[in-house]
Order: structure tokens, then sequence, then C-alpha cells
């Protein structure tokens, strides 16, 4: 079990402050494992919303996670801030993979990095939908190494 | 069950910005009444620690939350930016109450205004402690009508 | 800032089982003070579905919370086993009071006491509409006191 | 971005009953993403307790979560009942992999299966410390093919 180094600011496309709540510390005193998705999804879905991809109330196209998962490099625990460093790393025809690192305050080195995969579905059915155009844009915009345009 | 109107930011004497989560919107699409006692907790025990109050980790002391409620007056979501107002309604021996006012956005009115009172406790033994000096000095501080003076 | 002593069980008219989670004890080792919320809500909730009252995903009316409060009694934490009394304490026309007694284990007195106040409204304009006459008849029920009928 | 099917009843060990909660349900009406990571920190601390190999308040070794990861197969919602299965996949000299599907109500088919590895370590200073006996003796119980014994 063997691990790699955790990342760096470097690594990613695009930053969200974030806060961490008291309620977040564990009876171990730290960040406790779950709060880490609460804040992927709150760093992903804040950005969605604010590239005018999203709205949670109305899109008639919505995301579901089909795949999450993270590995935890270092404590971070109330009242730190947190900064979410966001990149995509495969986009697929109706799937996209979100890969975020959470930074302790001034830290370049990120405290914890995961990913979850949203498949894009019909709201009312929950059947997969093709990513439309401006959304896919968008997506690979955060791609560290974008496919080449076809053509 | 008739209620008074909610107050505003002028009813509070310092404020501390707070952020909302995905997960914190229910089925209903809206901040789940839950949440806001999350905030709460994060605004007090936030200030106590700014203010060189509380160290969550080592502090001898420490506040248990003896009783809380709560009066919703308008919806809130994610994402809205929070802005929870605070002020010290009433201090005791060991007892202080915090009273909370939260403010969606820009709104002057608040979303919804609560309080909890927090008992002074040792740590090790949870037996109430008097409230030191320079904690009483920093709740007066956060009254609206502090008490005079003795002597 | 004198308390009550805590009610028993004998208080409460329906009792639900409810669990505790291994992220609901905070840095203090307990129970966080948000969590009883959270268990108020499933509580209620869970006795309406129950009870044919609500269905959360399409109810023409739903229960909104504009008020809650706790007293907290005594300490609980994971892994307790809690059970959660319900009785009615006041109902009006669209709003219906709720009181909610949390037992640690086998304990008879309550380790929490709380309450929340649902205001029944169309689910679509959030406007309030009449309690209808089951659900009347229910919380009725649940009422230590019921009101004498009428006529 | 393809899939293998999700696992059943039999691919588990042991099982434990789980509660959902009425907040669980996000704006899209089912259990949100995250709330899986907190019943798999449930389930399998609630499985250390009462193996006896943990006290959360004061065990000198505690097992820190390094990694986790959860695929979500089918959609969960309050007020389903949930059935954690339980079985270990790895383990280490320091580190324990604890595998964890969650069944809805009487589903024979996992709506999600997640991991997370636990790393043993001193609770005061956070360094790696061996399995004790005890616990290698319990977390081989639930693998669902032991290491033969060595000798």
């Amino acid at each position: 079990m063997s691990r790699p180094p955790p990342g760096t600011r470097a690594d990613y496309r695009v930053f969200r402050p974030l806060q961490t709540r008291w309620m977040d510390n564990d009876i171990y005193g730290h960040l406790n494992n779950v709060v880490h998705y609460a804040l992927f999804d709150t760093a992903v879905n804040g950005w969605l919303i604010d590239a005018g991809l999203l709205n949670p109330a109305t899109s008639p196209t919505i995301g579901l996670v089909v795949e999450s998962g993270c590995r935890y490099a270092a404590e971070m625990g109330y009242p730190d801030q947190v900064t979410a460093g966001l990149r995509v790393g495969a986009l697929g025809r109706s799937s996209v993979r979100f890969e975020i690192g959470l930074f302790r305050n001034d830290a370049q080195s990120a405290a914890a990095e995961g990913f979850f995969i949203h498949v894009h579905v019909d709201r009312a059915t929950r059947r997969p939908v093709e990513i439309g155009s401006a959304a896919r844009a968008a997506f690979s915009g955060l791609m560290l190494d974008p496919p080449a345009p076809k053509g």
C-alpha cells in the first residue's frame, strides 16, 4: 500500500475558497474523512453554477455521482481555511471526471486529493444524456492536457 | 403563534461570513433547518477562537451548549452566502447567551435568528466554572446594552 | 437561568428508535448539539410518513419548520442508541408544534428535549394552507391532553 | 468508463443495520453521495467497537482513514432502511482495507460499494503501529479468502 506524493497547487486549474465548520471536527480532533466529500461536492457544483452550467432547482440535465474517491495525506481541522483546486481528468460522451485537491491554509501540497465522476442525466428519467457543447468546452478548459480538436 | 418581525444587521455587534454547502439543501430545495445550528456553532466558536478565548484542542475550560433555538423567517439555500451577526444577550456567573442572526447575501433583514447558551465547564470534569475576567470583558463587548460597571 | 428537570418517557405518546453515527461525535467526544435537530427532523418526518401524512417526493402540502429549540440535559454520543418520544404540544389552523424527547439507551429521563413548529404550506407557492382533517385527527392523537371535540 | 456489476449480500461477511435521516436527501430527492461515507464510517467503527477492538474515547491506538472510495449503482433515500455488509479486502502490517456494500431495504444487489483503508496509529503521536494479534485475527475473520496461517 505505498502511495504517491500528494499533488501541488500547480496540478490544478481553478481554485475555490472553502470553509470548515465546527462540527466537521470529529472525536479525533480533525476533519472527519466524510467532510472532504462534502467539500468536493460544494467546490464542483459551485464551479458549475458560476460557469452557468447548472441551476440546481431547474436544470433539465443534472450530474449524478457514480463514483468517488479520496486519498488523505495530512490532517486538517476547523478553523482551517481550505482552498479547493479543480481540474477535469477525463471527459466522455455523458460523463466527466472531476479531480479535486484540498489545500490547508497556505500549504502548497494537498492535504487530500479526490475525484468524482458525474454522469449527465435527464432530471426526470435519470437516463444518461450526451454532454452539451457549452459544458464540453468548459470541461475541456479544466483539463491539464486538453484533447486536440478533431477534424 | 404570531411572530415578531425579524431583526436587522443593526441589531448585531460583530459579523462573520459563512458559506453554504451543496448538501445543505434538502429535498425541498432549501437549507435544511438543521444547518442553521451548524452555522451558529461555527460563527460563535470562530469568534471565540479569534478572540483568543478558545483553543478547541487544549483549552482547560470549554463551553457546552445547554439550550438552543431558532426562528426561521425566510428560506436560504446553497449557493447563498450567509453573514452571521453576533451579540451576547445575557451573561451569568458561568453561562453566556449568544444570539445570532443569519443574513442571506445582501439582505438587511435576518432570514433566521437563534441563540445558544454556553455553560463554561471544566474540560475533564464537565462541572461548571466561573467565566474568567478576559472572557467576561469580551462577552460584555458583544452586548447591545452592556451592564454598568459596579463599584 | 435555572432549568426545569427533564421529562420522562411517560411524557411522550409514541416512540421511534434512532441511530447515532460516528461523525456525530465532535471534538468534545459527545453528540454535537446540531445532531439533536437532525434526529428531531428524522423522528417527526418518519412518523408523518408512516402515518400516511407525507410523501416527501410528491405531497402537494409540506411542513416547513418556522421555529425550533432544544434543551440539553445530559450528554449522548456514538454508539449510543437513541429513542425519540413524540407528542404534539399545540395545534393551530395551519401549524403544529411537535415536541420531542431524546432518550439515551435505557434511560427513563430525557437527555434532551426539543420542539419544532411545522407550518403546512403549498409545496409550489409556499403559502400556508389549513391542516386537513386526517392530519388534524392524527396530530390530536399525539396530544397528552387532546382538545375536546366541538359541538 | 464501463463498470462491473454491483456485488450481492453473498459477497460480504457480516451485516449491520443502518438508518437514513431526513436531511440525507439532497435537492435531487435522494441520498447525497457524501452520506454513503458517513454510513461506511459508522458501520466499520461500530463493528470495531462491538468486537472490543476500539474504545473511541480511550484506545491508545486508533485507525485513521488514508484512502476511501465508493461506486454508486442505484439511488437510495430517506426513509430507506440500509444494511451494510462488511468484509476485509487486504491486511498489511499496520493497515487494513475494509470493503462495504450498502443494500437498500430488501435488495440483494448493492446500491453502493466502497472501501476505506485504516492505518493504525498511536493516538498521541499519530505514527503507524503494527496491528495487534487480536485485531489481526478479527480482521482475518472478515476476509472472504483468509490468508493461510504461516509456519
